[in-house]
């Protein structure tokens, strides 16, 4: 059933960061691995090399989140050296003017039913990032270069599919050809809006669909970036199966009990 | 003085790699950073921050020392979503068959006047290397992609500076355009090679030019990509004039007794 070529892609989100502790809504803000996510990121480098997958290339947000991931998985697959690209349109969802709450005081503010429907809506976003947030992202460097006409001020997933995509199109599917190996270290919504796409999910199902943290995704793609094998996004985790059913829990626990 | 428009270019070369203190001939053989090393490298960010420098773009080699001596930097800086680009032409010297060998056993086997010469004249290299080298660093999958026609068996410096020009010209001047800060992370000669051509320094005089590790160089360049004033590199570093003095005599100490 296997073409007679294909190339790789593996998805990879980020381990633990320093907010989800706290439960706060994060999106752009640039909130750093904790221990626990740093060892998650060591360890996913550890299973590709085991698995015998080698990149090519490596293609990150512009989060330290995300970056400090890939590089920690590199160095221990001893592939520091590999070429990187790192683009905002793999960035985590943009959470307006979420950022930096807990769900406790986005309850408080707007009310249980208007938060679930922020949260786990595939078409409404937040409220526009205001300048006075304390944790406004957009006035980080990182993001000068970016035309205020695609800059977010907010997003709900469905902006993150229609900005993610281009990026998808346009830079990693060419990164694809010649049968090579591609890996993407990202976020949760940025990973989500992709599997969206590669396995054909509908608006109203992929709310409901976690990726779990630090656990690489492998997909084998035909000459169409198309998955030659259609089959649920946790089949294709490397790593122990307990391992991953049980991170993919905590990932869906936090997910009811407060913020990405 | 100071022409209206400048450009900003800062060297830095990796701090200590594991086989340093083992004096050992290294060149393209992957040594990493020894803890020392490590230190050097986020120092040399804290350095660039303490100065209010922040690059726009870094250009490593392919090498994990100066990969993660830039890592290192950028990170205690806070600016690890730079766009980082990589290659060969910025790598170290390449050994040729001394690769892996200590002093002691090099003297041994080919004479003191020989390693002298191969060590510090600008146009003879060492021996080729050999197949059976233990430690052949041309095996590596880092260096697939380079044609056997450029892929180097053995350098001098004068090689270094033929090969390294081309990057210089082709992909770093071009990043300096408009003004910008671009940080080269890079080796012991490759950097000579760089600085050789900045300053002017002839071929018999560049080999007594020793690259501090850790130490950020900065050159302001005008739209010609050549340094605005004339001065001698060692006034370029960033940090205590001291600490300078004393890491460049421990270079020069080190290059004079044994391997780089």
């Amino acid at each position: 059933m296997l073409a007679a070529m294909t190339s790789t892609l593996i998805l990879l989100r980020h381990g633990q960061s320093t907010w989800n502790a706290e439960n706060l809504f994060t999106g752009w803000w640039d909130a750093d691995l904790s221990d626990l996510g740093r060892t998650e990121a060591t360890r996913s480098g550890e299973l590709m090399a085991e698995a015998g997958l080698a990149p090519d290339v490596v293609h990150t947000s512009l989060q330290t989140r995300a970056i400090r991931t890939a590089n920690l998985a590199l160095d221990a697959m001893g592939l520091l050296w590999l070429p990187v690209k790192r683009h905002w349109r793999l960035n985590e969802r943009h959470y307006g003017d979420l950022t930096g709450q807990n769900k406790a005081e986005a309850t408080e503010r707007f009310g249980a039913d208007q938060v679930k429907v922020w949260r786990r809506s595939y078409d409404t976003p937040p409220p526009p990032i205001t300048a006075g947030n304390e944790h406004n992202p957009n006035e980080d460097a990182r993001y000068d270069q970016i035309p205020a006409d695609v800059l977010p001020q907010s997003e709900c997933l469905a902006d993150v599919v229609d900005r993610m995509l281009p990026y998808w199109f346009d830079v990693i599917v060419p990164d694809l050809a010649g049968d090579r190996t591609v890996l993407v270290a990202a976020h949760g919504n940025s990973l989500r809006a992709l599997v969206k796409h590669l396995d054909g999910i509908g608006d109203a199902d992929i709310a409901g669909l976690d990726i779990p943290t630090g656990v690489p995704l492998v997909y084998e793609l035909d000459s169409d970036a198309r998955p030659v094998e259609a089959k649920p996004v946790l089949d294709r985790a490397l790593g122990d199966p307990e391992a991953i059913k049980a991170a993919a829990e905590a990932v869906a626990k936090q997910a009811s009990a407060g913020a990405k």
